[in-house]
């Protein structure tokens, strides 16, 4: 048996580690920002219905374009944002992930950097190496919120072929403002992706990049259905962007990637969409109601327009990880000194992380000024 | 609206096209391989109540590690091929083309090369380009079978750090000696891929790369359940390998890459498969009689071991491609001058074919000697 280092990889993987979240037993799983109500038991059935009939043809490669699916996807973004999205401005896959790296494998790749807002969604670095894209960390502001002119500036000087704008952001919380975005597209001649996986769970008011997208050419929105859809087993991320984008990532999609089964449940999903996102407003709630309990126990938070919350400040991020987790609540260390992360999801979670969280806090909360 | 040509493109993708076979409407569709024999009562009525259970927790992310579909996969290599397969040794994706990204992504990349024997899988240079690695055709005989000592001395001349031997063949039809494949890994320092995507339809005493794998750490034998399984919707591709090389692909997979419908759907399916083989002994029968009924049209094959057979010599492949789609059989036109690639199916599509092929033959069939 051969160890890894006698292999000939890559130079740049040697030493590194897979990404993922720790999968330890926990009773409250409070670290993937998945959404904990069950499906909707008449989505239930009809889900059912549609993969034993597609089951039927599973012998046949799948719809490689997935028009219907897009069709379906576009047709939501237009009723909730109130920006017509086209079937031709859609593109979907394997979880957002997959969207990314078709993304980077498009406009970025060797030779070429991508630039993100640091902290952020630490796949968008992830995925940039994995296709040889340079990364290039983004500045923020002590309260984690992009300054736009700085940002502006940065990105100017740099020059990056990608630009990642993750709004709200993950794992602190906020929603970016379009102003920002605006700057930003105005900053470059490369590509910027918003991506807004927990766009659904923003505060009211908050509008998405989709109402960017007339005129920007080199505009992308990504969206996932594993977060407010409650449907992150089933690995779909899609994007809207200009039709010569769509065009673009042909060139490297792998052909039939998205399977017959992931196609029809996904547009399942969809027929019931009132249905699933019924629950985002229950959420948004519980993430309220944690937002509100951290000051009574000498801890805070940052803004949060997403389905988590990042609660500080510890003395020691790890060692109060661990505390909870002994009071059987996992959470989620991101790596930022002094937080960690929530996940929003039942009233009972909520009541179980707070219970913990009280018991917790006078030890580990920390007792510097500021 | 952009045009394609103004996004900010990587360079080496202006002026390709996407990859994929023509969806054609036609009665008989030959052209890419897939097993026509439709799914046993039995399996479809299981899968429905694997997917309708695995649709019950579709909001918790799936098994990263796809554990338990990895054990079975092992049992099934390990019971055909009598080379005992671990679940370590294992690794699954969508599709075998994601299979072989990852291994690109791991081992490719800028600045590398990979070296495959033209013709084959087009894919394979397609995700060579995809992943930034330089590809090298290697060469082959004019019968298209590969010369082990020339190709061992090409490659020992290119030092490729991925090579490709697709065996069977696609789409010429032969599978290669084992002793070619050992050749080429003892001239090379890089990573040997053997696609074995047909290899359940060799003839009988192939043996298969598997059995190459003790002490050999750079080998990797790539799988599907597109084509023998008949479960080309579902998209499911694998490996064999040392387990240090699936260590090695974790740094690159994306996480969460595999649904949890996939992994549920495949886990039936190969509870299914001697069920979904059956239908094998019959696909290979069809291959052999559309083998068997050229010489009478003054027509030719290369030695299949596959379900599709490389049929010729035409003057012109294209116009015969197209006189057979006139008739509604679509086949597939491989890009070799003077040959087509048909797949072997049920009775009735050889029936088809062969008819359809005998009012085309006299007129397109090469007169040159030879």
């Amino acid at each position: 048996m051969s160890r890894l280092e006698e292999l000939p990889l890559r130079p740049e993987l040697r030493g590194r580690t897979p990404y993922g979240a720790p999968q330890l037993p926990a009773k409250y799983r409070l670290n993937t920002n998945e959404n904990p109500h069950p499906l909707p038991p008449e989505l239930l059935a009809d889900l059912g219905e549609a993969l034993r009939h597609a089951a039927l043809e599973l012998n046949r490669y799948p719809d490689r374009d997935a028009l219907d699916l897009r069709r379906d996807l576009a047709a939501y973004l237009t009723r909730t944002s109130g920006e017509p999205v086209d079937a031709a401005q859609v593109w979907a896959a394997n979880g957002s992930n997959e969207i990314l790296q078709q993304v980077l494998q498009t406009f970025g790749g060797a030779g070429r950097r991508a630039l993100g807002f640091t902290p952020s969604y630490s796949m968008h670095p992830i995925i940039s190496a994995g296709t040889g894209t340079t990364w290039v960390d983004g500045h923020r502001r002590a309260d984690f919120t992009i300054d736009p002119d700085a940002a502006a500036a940065q990105v100017w000087e740099v020059a990056p072929d990608v630009v990642f704008v993750t709004s709200p952001n993950n794992p602190t919380g906020t929603a970016v403002a379009l102003d920002t975005v605006a700057a930003l597209y105005e900053a470059t001649a490369g590509v910027v992706v918003v991506d807004e996986a927990y766009a659904e769970f923003a505060r009211t008011g908050t509008a998405s990049a989709l109402t960017l997208l007339p005129g920007r050419p080199r505009l992308v929105v990504s969206r996932t259905m594993s977060k407010a859809f409650g449907m992150a087993g089933l690995r779909l991320g899609y994007l809207a962007a200009d039709p010569a984008v769509v065009d673009a990532l042909q060139l490297v999609r792998l052909p039939y990637h998205l399977s017959s089964l992931t196609q029809a449940a996904a547009r399942t999903a969809l027929a019931h969409t009132d249905a699933l996102l019924a629950t985002v407003d229950a959420v948004r709630a519980e993430r309220d109601r944690i937002v509100a309990a951290l000051p009574g126990m000498g801890l805070t938070s940052v803004p949060s327009d997403a389905n988590f919350v990042l609660v500080g400040r510890f003395a020691d991020a790890r060692a109060a990880w661990q505390a909870l987790l002994d009071r059987d609540v996992l959470v989620r260390d991101v790596g930022i000194p002094g937080w960690l992360r929530v996940t929003a999801g039942t009233a009972e979670e909520t009541d179980a992380f707070l219970t913990a969280l009280g018991e917790v806090a006078p030890d580990h909360r920390t007792t510097e000024g500021g």
